[in-house]
């Protein structure tokens, strides 16, 4: 093995946390308009606050229902029929652990950079 | 419109500057790793600190470099090919700006919960 300084450090920067269900740009979103409201947001509701269409708003809150990180609720507002979404206790707690994976790469992005005495000699800057 | 509550606020939550050449899990593990290395990791390094495939760290950088994001430097040490990786001045300020709306992601995602008195009615707390 010619190439060293990760000895120890394998893996260091896969950051395994940040699970795809949750860290995807619309559904991260979502979840971050939820997260602010235990009471539920209407499906129209997110559905402008995300900037979302509608097939994708229902593409991601089936993602976010199947992992059972969401719980979907279907009513009605003066006989119109309504749909009302909220994290769910899972969710919830799910959502917490992200962030702070989240700030663990925020972290990492804005340290120091590294002294790099390790670098092999023949890949010193130019 | 009988969806309130998002008046004025409509894509609070689509987070737009999130760029999803950034976002994307491995790519951002392969961007926070550059960062802290400005003269740049050796392709075998950034494979076992980002825990990635050969084929799915190339795949990933050349997404990184078409964005002119980072450059790629082929060499040799000893004789031995090698390539080194490292960001670009456009990758590490574009990466510092996507930084910042991460923050923002958690700030709004730990910020207390809205009062929520514009809930319509039929949607009281169960």
């Amino acid at each position: 093995m010619n190439e060293h300084a990760t000895n120890g450090d394998a893996g260091r920067y896969a950051y395994e946390g940040l699970d795809r269900v949750l860290h995807e740009k619309a559904r991260l979103g979502i979840l971050t308009a939820l997260a602010a409201r235990p009471d539920g947001l209407l499906f129209g509701e997110l559905k402008q606050l995300c900037s979302l269409t509608d097939g994708n708003l229902n593409r991601h809150l089936e993602v976010l229902h199947q992992s059972r990180l969401i719980e979907v609720r279907k009513g009605f507002d003066h006989k119109r029929p309504q749909t009302t979404c909220r994290l769910t206790v899972l969710g919830r707690r799910r959502f917490r652990e992200y962030l702070v994976q989240l700030e663990r790469v925020i972290r990492d992005g804005l340290s120091e950079p590294a002294a790099q005495s390790e670098r092999p000699s023949g890949l010193a800057p130019a």
